[in-house]
């Protein structure tokens, strides 16, 4: 009997998030690519392009100016998915032909007024403001709106069409799928165990450390047991925490440093700026303010594409699409490459 | 009051078949784009390339040699993900870190000795004999498993590294997530409403006919009410039909038939090989042949990432990733568009 090698012997792990399974194949790494390879991102970004419509005091599509803002810079997204007016479609009675009214806005957020930073380039003062007016939002729209995903699509890989350092925030007056299925799922194991899933994730993670990519008294990343993107990570605070309005100064000063190391071991993986699509979960908002939410724990998702190199990305297609996703090497090997990267950025040490 | 219309007006629609919904949002399609552009596929293939593993007569990574083929050719995939005889990973008693054993294998399928051939442009006796495989394999491999995924990537797009034309059958000893959700959604839907799910969607839909593509007497293919990427399409039997291997020899006639009328309007609608990745969902097997699977209906999905034009592809992205998927155009507009596109394929009116 050959005993068990994870990187050796597919097998499947569970996600208790959202109650699927993925499909763990690391001895696939071996074959060779020979398939489509993508454009790395660019390098050289001019600080400011008089072109590009994010940049302080340029005119954006709708005609409005943006001020010459210093620090972050928010703005109704000129082409949003989610308008708050939207009428409703009414209900076809039939199981089948289903229709809800979706009601929204869509905001976006520069992070910064220079177009040549990132979040890890930025200093950790920049960062605390960033997270600050994300606080903000949730705590503005969560007034009225059940849900107000934050997210940021980077690199153009990620659809992500213009290089200025920003993120997204669409509010909406329903709760979408994934946070549905993820507030069910936290829901019953907090009914079952009486204590926040990622709670106990999290003292878990921090006691076994093989996921472990970076940690501090307040904050834990690591690339979950149930990763699906190959370098996929879990943000969490080791305190019980539902919102990210509800995070303390010191938490926030936290937050801005681990999402630096983090961000720069990423860019520091294949000498890039890594392309990821990335966001925050906490409780809902809005009726379920006057909810109990204990089962919910605050936490950021990072999904990057890229698999092997800075030019080949994981395919998520034909089998992860119409059966189950499946992964190339184990979550241990992902947070052991990241864990062992420098905590300085490759262009700081290149100057 | 403005009155509702799908075109203009944000909404959200029910997807019966994964109890989910999709934010519809087509005024979207407005918005200029200045993101990543692909590379459009490569037109000019070489019928027979000395250096292609697929290529009757080629030798292939493990130094084995394939036959001088003329019709369909299967064999084992050399860096399978799936192997029958991976060890049991045993259990970690905490419900959060569960793992299970995965065994199975991994079949690739040749459709056509030549390289620059793909089903549309296939005879249809051909294409039958695809079909013939297909069945054959379910078949076979459906006496000892309970999942037996056949599905195409087609176009570097889609991570296909290879342009000779071929699919993939991944038989598995689990059902994976997408048939366990579409089992349990068809299962509740059969309980509640007598009939089976994709029967009385498909009788609807042949009569509402504003999402039919393309039909015949005994099949059916629409762009789904709920469907999220722009030009997906599901093909439906009219009979109540179980697996792929239980369709008789006219209705394998009148699949290549469709398929073929299908996949010509694809190429048509951007005149390139259009890339998507494709599957069948039919009855689980294995053990599950005893059971009764009457909530069952036979279908294949054909999930295109293109959306603006051969070049622009939609990002599932950020929102998607993290909320919800969101669509750019109605189901309704994109299959007015299939639909009005000739069948004549535009490589044949070239000549
Ligand atoms: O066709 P290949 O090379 O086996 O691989 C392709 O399809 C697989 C199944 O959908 C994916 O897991 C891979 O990411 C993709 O590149
Ligand atoms: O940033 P944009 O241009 O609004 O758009 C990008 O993010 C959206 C939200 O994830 C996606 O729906 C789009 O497909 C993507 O291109």
């Amino acid at each position: 009997e050959v005993s068990f090698d994870p990187k050796e012997h597919q097998h499947l792990r569970y996600n208790p998030l959202r109650d699927t399974w993925v499909l763990v194949s690391a001895h696939r790494m071996k074959r060779p690519w020979a398939g489509q390879v993508e454009k790395p991102p660019e390098e050289h970004i001019p600080r400011h392009d008089s072109r590009n419509p994010l940049c302080p005091g340029n005119t954006r599509a709708n005609g409005e100016v943006n001020p010459d803002y210093e620090s972050t810079f928010l703005f109704e997204n000129d082409f949003p998915a989610l308008q708050p007016d939207a009428p409703d479609p009414g209900s076809d009675q039939h199981p089948l032909f289903q229709s809800k009214a979706a009601r929204g806005v869509c905001k976006v957020m520069c992070f910064h007024p220079w177009s040549d930073v990132t979040l890890p380039l930025m200093n950790k003062q920049e960062v605390v403001k960033v997270i600050n007016k994300w606080a903000e939002l949730v705590e503005e729209l969560g007034i009225t709106y059940p849900w107000v995903q934050i997210f940021e699509n980077k690199g153009a890989m990620m659809g992500c069409s213009n290089p200025h350092p920003h993120c997204q925030v669409w509010a909406s007056n329903f709760l979408p799928n994934e946070p549905a299925l993820s507030d069910r799922c936290q829901r019953a194991y907090y009914q079952k165990h009486g204590e926040p899933l990622l709670l106990q994730y999290a003292k878990q993670e921090a006691e076994k450390k093989e996921r472990v990519v970076v940690e501090s008294s307040d904050w834990l990343v690591v690339v979950p047991y149930w990763a699906t993107w190959p370098y996929q990570t879990l943000l969490l605070p080791r305190q019980h925490v539902l919102r990210i309005n509800d995070l303390t100064t010191e938490e926030r000063e936290g937050l801005a440093d681990i999402m630096k190391r983090l961000l720069t071991k990423y860019d520091n993986l294949f000498d890039i700026s890594f392309p990821y699509s990335m966001g925050w979960h906490g409780a809902p908002t809005g009726p379920n303010l006057k909810e109990d939410n204990s089962h919910w724990q605050l936490h950021a998702h990072y999904y990057p594409p890229l698999l092997r190199s800075a030019t080949v990305k994981k395919f998520m297609v034909g089998y992860e699409m119409l059966a189950q996703e499946q992964r190339d090497l184990t979550p241990e090997q992902a947070a052991e490459k990241l864990r062992n990267l420098p905590e300085e950025h490759y262009k700081t040490r290149e100057n």
